[in-house]
């Protein structure tokens, strides 16, 4: 489609991001600022994520699945630490070959997720790319005063737990890559779990209550608890062999090269890793429950410092991949 | 400097970012997500812009000149708004030949700017960039509840103010792409001017007090002045003739092809306009005087709708170049 034919930021604005706007702190996108006017006893968590073509998704993807991708990896952060959606600000940079039916499919992904994560468009920026897509939102979201779920609140003895299942989604990509082979419905479970991550935005209030620390797991499993402990200024004990495995990631560790330790940091798992006192990690695991959010314990937190120790239900350590970060 | 010397994502937080973060908010940079607590009486203001490698600045340019830039584009938009600083996230896109003397110029102006500002960094994320240097910045202000100056409020009968001078940046880019020839002091004052916006933060306050509508000027002063009329519902004219230039701007259109008409929809000039009731419009002159901001009135809003009508002296319509927009 010719350049010229192309409508320019601002009709881009008018006709594609308007309908995405949220409310008065939108100003319908006609200003050139978001007003958010916090209620009493508040406070607001930001957090802000860039996905880019050719480093965390392939330009030809869906465009649905690159705008969940986007969004949910914010929404994920934002229910990691106990936080209701609010809005979102969106910076694209286009390259120069986006179309319009490709736009149309983008904003209609966002606009359903909007809908089912409660959370709406409230400014943000279009630029022309110098390289491939590239999409950073910042979100944010709302606790009660005082009550955001750090990185840094988990003490020796407490019930190490992750939500879902792990791994899922570095064997997705390892598939949509070829580094691995398979199909049929397995397959496309895990290339579904890696194109398409569930913020477990149900948990956030869960978290709240009971989580003495909580962080998302996005570059690995075992790297992301490391963050916690030094943040935490504990240690951890991991039993590798609890770590929560879906049916179709199990079978393609017996039948792969692909081993428990390489999911144990695959990556983009955007499930939530908390800690939780002792006393309370049974009503944590009924409450995560009634959210319609599965938890499972995986180790304990230890006195001491350094990386997290993972073995399996013999004693023996687990060797675990290098912590999967893009950059 | 081969890659595998340079730090990752976290060491380069630890050792780059960390000593910008800004107090409580930023929990030291070691948490998923930024937190704010605001003050009773307190509304947020938030906006985002992106720049790019290639498209608002050359990658050879300093260091420090793209921090600056990153940052200012964004302080401009929350001064025009009313608000004062609080804090920024900052996603980084980093291309692959990034060095270590690059960042830390990079982060020492950031520093520079925080300290002039009264802004710190409270989040961000850094990844690999696909194409050039990408910088997006999510900017956070603060204003009285209500109180945010929005582009809707012009009023027929409204001064039309602007601050400080008109078309230098886009002189200055001239000259910087050699379009157009200049050495000596002058081109050095419009070069800086292009490479240096200089957001009007001490104007806010005044704003909140006399402004009935305001936006900076960054895709060019006369299509910002449309948005305002489109958004507020009136008409526009301004006297070509009385916007103000630098002595050095006023030099190069007599002594170049570049004409009034060009600088009028130049863009980046990250100056504020401002529609101001008539009867605060000395009052509004004489604070901004005090706040060490000269503005100047440049036309009157009217009743009706449509572009401004921009004429000179005589009352002979000026030829406006086409608003400047980067997308």
């Amino acid at each position: 489609m010719p350049r010229a034919s192309r409508p320019g930021e601002f009709a881009l604005i008018e006709q594609y991001f308007r309908p995405l706007a949220a409310g008065a702190s939108a100003l319908s996108l006609g200003d050139d600022a978001a007003l958010l006017s916090p209620r009493a006893g508040e406070d607001l968590v930001l957090t802000t994520d860039t996905i880019a073509a050719g480093v965390h998704f392939f330009p030809d993807d869906p465009p649905e699945s690159i705008a969940r991708k986007a969004l949910r990896v914010n929404l994920s952060d934002l229910a990691a630490k106990g936080a209701a959606p609010v809005g979102y600000l969106m910076a694209l940079a286009l390259p120069a070959d986006w179309t319009e039916p490709w736009m149309r499919r983008f904003c209609a992904s966002l606009a359903d997720d909007q809908r089912t994560y409660g959370i709406g468009l409230i400014g943000g920026d279009t630029i022309r790319a110098s390289g491939g897509l590239t999409i950073t939102i910042t979100a944010i979201g709302s606790v009660p005063k005082g009550a955001m779920v750090k990185r840094s609140g988990a003490r020796p003895g407490d019930i190490i737990f992750v939500s879902g299942a792990i791994g899922d989604s570095a064997l997705g990509l390892r598939l949509r890559r070829g580094d691995i082979a398979g199909k049929g419905q397995r397959a496309r479970f895990l290339l579904g779990r890696y194109l398409h991550p569930e913020p477990r935005t149900a948990l956030a209030p869960v978290l709240r209550r009971y989580a003495s620390a909580a962080m998302d797991v996005s570059d690995g499993l075992v790297g992301d608890l490391a963050h916690i402990c030094e943040v935490s200024g504990v240690g951890a004990e991991v039993r590798g062999d609890r770590v929560p495995l879906s049916d179709a990631a199990r079978a393609m560790v017996t039948a792969s090269s692909v081993g428990l330790g390489d999911l144990l940091n695959g990556g983009e798992d955007f499930e939530i890793l908390a800690t939780v006192p002792p006393a309370d990690g049974r009503r944590f695991a009924a409450a995560a429950k009634r959210a319609g959010v599965a938890v499972t314990g995986i180790g304990r937190v230890t006195v001491g410092k350094g990386p997290p120790k993972v073995r399996d239900a013999d004693g023996r350590p687990i060797a675990v991949g290098t912590s999967h970060a893009h950059f």
